[in-house]
Protein backbone atom coordinates (compact mmCIF):
# COMPACT_ATOMS: atom_id res chain seq x y z
CA UNK A 1 0.00 0.00 0.00
CA UNK A 2 1.29 3.05 -1.09
CA UNK A 3 -0.53 6.33 1.14
CA UNK A 4 1.29 9.48 0.33
CA UNK A 5 2.08 12.06 2.96
CA UNK A 6 1.94 15.81 2.32
CA UNK A 7 5.09 18.55 2.90
CA UNK A 8 3.29 19.58 6.05
CA UNK A 9 3.77 16.31 7.53
CA UNK A 10 7.22 15.64 7.16
CA UNK A 11 7.39 19.35 8.35
CA UNK A 12 5.68 18.20 11.85
CA UNK A 13 9.10 15.58 12.09
CA UNK A 14 11.49 18.15 11.28
CA UNK A 15 10.88 21.65 10.44
CA UNK A 16 13.18 22.04 7.68
CA UNK A 17 11.77 23.00 4.42
CA UNK A 18 13.71 21.74 2.37
CA UNK A 19 13.73 18.52 4.53
CA UNK A 20 9.94 18.42 3.79
CA UNK A 21 10.34 18.86 0.23
CA UNK A 22 12.83 15.97 -0.19
CA UNK A 23 11.21 13.75 1.75
CA UNK A 24 7.69 14.31 -0.19
CA UNK A 25 10.26 14.35 -3.35
CA UNK A 26 11.12 10.91 -2.43
CA UNK A 27 7.96 9.63 -1.50
CA UNK A 28 5.73 8.26 -1.27
CA UNK A 29 7.00 5.22 0.73
CA UNK A 30 6.25 1.61 0.84
CA UNK A 31 7.20 0.94 4.59
CA UNK A 32 8.48 2.81 7.61
CA UNK A 33 11.93 1.77 6.87
CA UNK A 34 12.32 3.11 3.70
CA UNK A 35 11.03 6.30 4.85
CA UNK A 36 13.63 6.30 7.80
CA UNK A 37 16.10 5.46 4.73
CA UNK A 38 15.38 8.46 2.96
CA UNK A 39 14.96 11.02 6.32
CA UNK A 40 18.77 10.37 7.55
CA UNK A 41 20.00 10.50 4.00
CA UNK A 42 18.40 13.96 3.55
CA UNK A 43 18.89 15.12 6.53
CA UNK A 44 22.74 14.32 6.90
CA UNK A 45 23.77 14.81 2.91
CA UNK A 46 20.48 17.08 1.34
CA UNK A 47 19.52 19.78 3.72
CA UNK A 48 22.63 22.90 4.22
CA UNK A 49 23.64 24.61 7.26
CA UNK A 50 20.00 26.88 6.92
CA UNK A 51 17.96 24.19 7.34
CA UNK A 52 19.95 22.47 9.92
CA UNK A 53 19.40 25.98 11.80
CA UNK A 54 15.61 26.45 10.52
CA UNK A 55 14.80 22.76 11.92
CA UNK A 56 16.38 23.56 15.65
CA UNK A 57 14.83 26.84 16.24
CA UNK A 58 11.12 24.98 15.18
CA UNK A 59 11.70 23.46 18.70
CA UNK A 60 10.77 25.19 21.71
CA UNK A 61 13.65 25.63 24.38
CA UNK A 62 13.25 22.81 26.70
CA UNK A 63 11.23 23.02 29.68
CA UNK A 64 8.94 25.12 28.21
CA UNK A 65 5.21 24.03 26.93
CA UNK A 66 4.95 24.99 23.37
CA UNK A 67 2.12 27.49 22.67
CA UNK A 68 -0.83 26.78 20.92
CA UNK A 69 -0.19 29.19 18.12
CA UNK A 70 3.22 27.36 16.93
CA UNK A 71 3.00 27.05 13.45
CA UNK A 72 2.78 23.50 13.31
CA UNK A 73 -0.33 22.20 15.64
CA UNK A 74 1.37 18.57 15.60
CA UNK A 75 4.83 19.42 16.27
CA UNK A 76 3.91 21.44 19.11
CA UNK A 77 2.05 18.33 20.21
CA UNK A 78 4.58 15.84 19.70
CA UNK A 79 7.17 18.34 21.20
CA UNK A 80 4.91 18.30 24.47
CA UNK A 81 4.76 14.45 24.41
CA UNK A 82 8.52 14.25 24.20
CA UNK A 83 8.78 16.29 27.21
CA UNK A 84 5.85 15.15 28.82
CA UNK A 85 8.47 13.18 31.92
CA UNK A 86 10.62 15.91 32.10
CA UNK A 87 7.97 17.94 32.90
CA UNK A 88 5.85 15.54 35.09
CA UNK A 89 9.36 15.78 37.14
CA UNK A 90 10.28 19.03 36.96
CA UNK A 91 9.64 21.63 40.15
CA UNK A 92 9.57 25.27 39.74
CA UNK A 93 12.84 25.54 40.79
CA UNK A 94 14.26 23.33 38.28
CA UNK A 95 12.58 24.55 35.31
CA UNK A 96 13.82 27.79 36.25
CA UNK A 97 17.37 26.69 36.08
CA UNK A 98 17.02 24.67 33.23
CA UNK A 99 15.73 28.22 31.55
CA UNK A 100 18.97 30.27 32.93
CA UNK A 101 21.17 27.05 31.10
CA UNK A 102 18.69 26.93 27.86
CA UNK A 103 19.48 30.82 27.81
CA UNK A 104 23.19 30.67 28.08
CA UNK A 105 23.55 27.67 25.78
CA UNK A 106 21.73 29.94 23.05
CA UNK A 107 23.89 32.71 23.68
CA UNK A 108 26.95 30.46 23.55
CA UNK A 109 26.58 28.61 20.08
CA UNK A 110 23.52 30.65 18.81
CA UNK A 111 21.22 28.17 18.67
CA UNK A 112 18.55 26.64 20.76
CA UNK A 113 19.82 23.36 23.28
CA UNK A 114 18.51 20.01 21.29
CA UNK A 115 17.71 16.82 22.77
CA UNK A 116 15.90 14.13 21.70
CA UNK A 117 13.57 14.13 25.37
CA UNK A 118 11.61 11.36 25.49
CA UNK A 119 11.96 9.29 28.60
CA UNK A 120 14.41 11.66 30.04
CA UNK A 121 13.29 13.58 33.76
CA UNK A 122 14.44 17.41 33.96
CA UNK A 123 17.43 16.37 36.22
CA UNK A 124 18.76 14.28 33.52
CA UNK A 125 18.36 16.90 30.88
CA UNK A 126 19.64 19.48 33.23
CA UNK A 127 22.98 17.44 33.81
CA UNK A 128 23.34 16.63 30.13
CA UNK A 129 22.49 20.49 29.33
CA UNK A 130 25.72 21.50 31.89
CA UNK A 131 27.64 18.49 30.42
CA UNK A 132 27.40 19.99 26.69
CA UNK A 133 27.93 23.49 27.54
CA UNK A 134 31.55 23.42 27.43
CA UNK A 135 31.74 22.21 24.24
CA UNK A 136 33.39 23.53 21.55
CA UNK A 137 30.53 24.91 18.67
CA UNK A 138 31.14 22.29 16.08
CA UNK A 139 30.61 19.38 18.65
CA UNK A 140 27.60 21.14 19.58
CA UNK A 141 26.73 21.17 15.98
CA UNK A 142 27.12 17.78 15.23
CA UNK A 143 25.37 16.75 18.32
CA UNK A 144 22.36 18.82 17.88
CA UNK A 145 22.18 17.45 14.33
CA UNK A 146 22.16 13.93 15.60
CA UNK A 147 19.60 14.48 18.20
CA UNK A 148 17.05 16.08 15.84
CA UNK A 149 17.37 13.08 13.54
CA UNK A 150 16.45 10.58 16.68
CA UNK A 151 13.22 13.13 17.20
CA UNK A 152 12.80 12.62 13.37
CA UNK A 153 13.05 9.05 13.42
CA UNK A 154 10.54 8.73 16.48
CA UNK A 155 8.22 11.18 15.01
CA UNK A 156 8.08 9.50 11.74
CA UNK A 157 7.49 6.13 13.42
CA UNK A 158 4.25 8.45 14.97
CA UNK A 159 3.43 9.49 11.27
CA UNK A 160 2.94 6.10 10.06
CA UNK A 161 1.67 5.04 13.29
CA UNK A 162 -1.24 7.72 12.85
CA UNK A 163 -1.65 6.29 9.48
CA UNK A 164 -2.45 2.68 9.81
CA UNK A 165 -4.68 3.65 12.63
CA UNK A 166 -6.98 5.77 10.24
CA UNK A 167 -6.90 2.89 7.98
CA UNK A 168 -7.19 -0.03 9.47
CA UNK A 169 -8.50 -2.57 6.88
CA UNK A 170 -6.46 -1.69 3.81
CA UNK A 171 -5.09 -4.55 2.14
CA UNK A 172 -1.25 -4.13 0.97
CA UNK B 1 54.06 49.64 23.42
CA UNK B 2 50.60 48.99 22.98
CA UNK B 3 48.89 50.78 20.13
CA UNK B 4 45.69 50.03 19.80
CA UNK B 5 43.23 48.54 16.72
CA UNK B 6 39.81 49.61 16.18
CA UNK B 7 36.77 46.99 15.33
CA UNK B 8 37.14 48.26 11.84
CA UNK B 9 40.60 46.87 11.62
CA UNK B 10 39.61 43.37 12.87
CA UNK B 11 36.40 43.52 10.95
CA UNK B 12 39.27 43.02 8.50
CA UNK B 13 41.03 40.12 9.48
CA UNK B 14 37.56 38.24 10.26
CA UNK B 15 34.06 38.90 9.01
CA UNK B 16 32.22 38.14 11.99
CA UNK B 17 30.93 41.25 14.36
CA UNK B 18 31.13 39.62 17.41
CA UNK B 19 34.60 38.45 16.70
CA UNK B 20 35.77 42.23 16.04
CA UNK B 21 33.61 43.21 19.11
CA UNK B 22 35.31 41.06 21.32
CA UNK B 23 39.12 41.38 19.74
CA UNK B 24 38.43 45.02 20.45
CA UNK B 25 37.31 44.39 23.85
CA UNK B 26 40.94 41.85 24.53
CA UNK B 27 42.88 44.17 23.62
CA UNK B 28 44.92 46.46 22.91
CA UNK B 29 47.37 43.45 22.14
CA UNK B 30 51.62 44.19 23.24
CA UNK B 31 52.63 41.67 20.55
CA UNK B 32 50.94 39.60 17.83
CA UNK B 33 51.76 36.48 19.51
CA UNK B 34 48.94 37.66 22.01
CA UNK B 35 46.80 39.19 19.28
CA UNK B 36 46.51 35.47 17.91
CA UNK B 37 45.97 33.61 20.79
CA UNK B 38 43.24 36.28 21.54
CA UNK B 39 41.76 35.71 18.07
CA UNK B 40 41.54 31.59 17.99
CA UNK B 41 40.12 31.48 21.78
CA UNK B 42 37.16 33.74 20.50
CA UNK B 43 36.79 32.50 17.24
CA UNK B 44 36.75 28.82 18.67
CA UNK B 45 34.99 29.61 21.70
CA UNK B 46 33.18 33.00 21.71
CA UNK B 47 31.59 33.18 18.21
CA UNK B 48 28.59 31.45 18.15
CA UNK B 49 27.03 29.55 14.25
CA UNK B 50 25.52 32.86 12.91
CA UNK B 51 29.36 34.99 13.80
CA UNK B 52 30.88 32.20 11.89
CA UNK B 53 28.53 31.82 8.75
CA UNK B 54 28.45 35.71 9.04
CA UNK B 55 32.79 35.64 8.11
CA UNK B 56 32.43 32.65 5.82
CA UNK B 57 29.77 35.17 3.88
CA UNK B 58 32.39 38.06 4.04
CA UNK B 59 34.54 36.15 1.45
CA UNK B 60 33.98 36.84 -2.22
CA UNK B 61 33.89 33.68 -3.86
CA UNK B 62 37.04 32.05 -5.03
CA UNK B 63 38.42 32.83 -8.42
CA UNK B 64 36.52 36.01 -8.12
CA UNK B 65 38.23 39.46 -7.70
CA UNK B 66 36.42 41.37 -4.78
CA UNK B 67 33.98 44.13 -6.35
CA UNK B 68 35.65 48.00 -5.36
CA UNK B 69 32.62 48.50 -3.66
CA UNK B 70 32.96 45.57 -0.90
CA UNK B 71 31.82 46.76 2.66
CA UNK B 72 35.76 46.68 4.04
CA UNK B 73 38.03 47.95 0.98
CA UNK B 74 41.15 46.54 3.68
CA UNK B 75 39.42 42.90 3.53
CA UNK B 76 38.77 42.85 -0.53
CA UNK B 77 42.59 43.82 -0.96
CA UNK B 78 43.87 41.15 1.22
CA UNK B 79 41.91 38.90 -0.47
CA UNK B 80 42.63 39.80 -3.71
CA UNK B 81 46.33 39.23 -2.88
CA UNK B 82 45.57 36.10 -1.21
CA UNK B 83 44.57 35.08 -4.24
CA UNK B 84 46.96 36.71 -6.77
CA UNK B 85 48.88 33.04 -7.61
CA UNK B 86 45.16 31.19 -8.21
CA UNK B 87 44.29 34.31 -10.35
CA UNK B 88 47.61 34.64 -12.46
CA UNK B 89 47.72 30.76 -12.86
CA UNK B 90 43.80 30.36 -14.38
CA UNK B 91 42.64 30.23 -17.44
CA UNK B 92 39.00 31.55 -18.35
CA UNK B 93 38.23 27.97 -18.86
CA UNK B 94 39.53 27.03 -15.66
CA UNK B 95 37.92 30.34 -13.83
CA UNK B 96 34.36 28.44 -15.88
CA UNK B 97 35.10 25.33 -14.31
CA UNK B 98 35.87 26.88 -10.52
CA UNK B 99 32.68 29.45 -10.92
CA UNK B 100 30.58 26.05 -11.50
CA UNK B 101 31.94 24.26 -8.44
CA UNK B 102 31.65 26.90 -6.17
CA UNK B 103 28.28 27.12 -6.93
CA UNK B 104 27.40 23.63 -6.54
CA UNK B 105 29.37 23.59 -3.16
CA UNK B 106 27.15 26.78 -1.91
CA UNK B 107 24.34 24.87 -3.12
CA UNK B 108 24.65 21.73 -1.13
CA UNK B 109 26.41 23.47 2.17
CA UNK B 110 24.77 26.89 2.39
CA UNK B 111 27.94 28.84 2.72
CA UNK B 112 30.62 29.88 0.13
CA UNK B 113 33.87 27.32 -0.16
CA UNK B 114 36.41 28.70 1.80
CA UNK B 115 40.32 28.24 1.35
CA UNK B 116 43.26 29.79 2.57
CA UNK B 117 44.55 30.34 -1.15
CA UNK B 118 47.67 32.13 -0.30
CA UNK B 119 50.29 30.46 -2.38
CA UNK B 120 47.64 27.82 -4.50
CA UNK B 121 47.45 27.90 -8.14
CA UNK B 122 43.51 27.77 -9.30
CA UNK B 123 44.46 24.06 -10.11
CA UNK B 124 45.11 23.18 -6.24
CA UNK B 125 42.36 24.86 -5.50
CA UNK B 126 39.95 23.54 -7.86
CA UNK B 127 41.05 19.80 -6.81
CA UNK B 128 40.53 20.61 -3.42
CA UNK B 129 37.24 21.70 -3.53
CA UNK B 130 36.14 18.41 -5.88
CA UNK B 131 37.75 16.19 -3.08
CA UNK B 132 35.87 18.58 0.34
CA UNK B 133 32.81 18.66 -2.07
CA UNK B 134 31.94 15.48 -1.29
CA UNK B 135 32.45 15.70 2.27
CA UNK B 136 29.36 15.86 5.29
CA UNK B 137 27.75 18.95 5.82
CA UNK B 138 29.73 18.45 9.71
CA UNK B 139 32.92 18.04 8.33
CA UNK B 140 33.06 21.17 5.96
CA UNK B 141 31.90 23.19 8.62
CA UNK B 142 34.90 22.19 10.58
CA UNK B 143 37.55 22.46 7.69
CA UNK B 144 36.50 26.38 6.67
CA UNK B 145 36.14 27.37 10.27
CA UNK B 146 39.29 26.11 10.52
CA UNK B 147 40.17 27.66 6.85
CA UNK B 148 39.03 30.93 8.02
CA UNK B 149 41.29 30.69 11.18
CA UNK B 150 44.36 30.64 8.82
CA UNK B 151 42.98 33.30 7.12
CA UNK B 152 42.77 35.30 10.01
CA UNK B 153 45.94 34.54 11.60
CA UNK B 154 47.63 35.39 8.27
CA UNK B 155 45.78 39.01 8.02
CA UNK B 156 46.52 40.14 11.62
CA UNK B 157 49.95 39.34 10.43
CA UNK B 158 49.72 41.85 7.86
CA UNK B 159 47.96 44.11 10.38
CA UNK B 160 50.53 44.72 12.69
CA UNK B 161 53.24 44.73 10.37
CA UNK B 162 51.26 47.77 8.46
CA UNK B 163 51.11 49.67 12.27
CA UNK B 164 54.77 48.29 12.98
CA UNK B 165 55.79 50.12 9.28
CA UNK B 166 53.91 53.39 10.31
CA UNK B 167 56.00 53.53 13.63
CA UNK B 168 59.09 52.72 12.57
CA UNK B 169 61.01 54.91 15.20
CA UNK B 170 58.44 53.98 18.44
CA UNK B 171 60.35 53.12 21.82
CA UNK B 172 58.86 49.82 23.86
Amino acid sequence: MELGFGERDFTACCGSKKFAEEMSRAGPFTSLEQALEASRDIWFNKVDINGWLEAFAAHPQIGETPSVNEKNETSAKWSKGEQSIALATASNCSLQELSEWNSWYKQKFGFVFLTCASGKSSAEILGELKKRFSNRLIVELEIAAQEQMKITELRLVKLFDARDSRTPHAIN
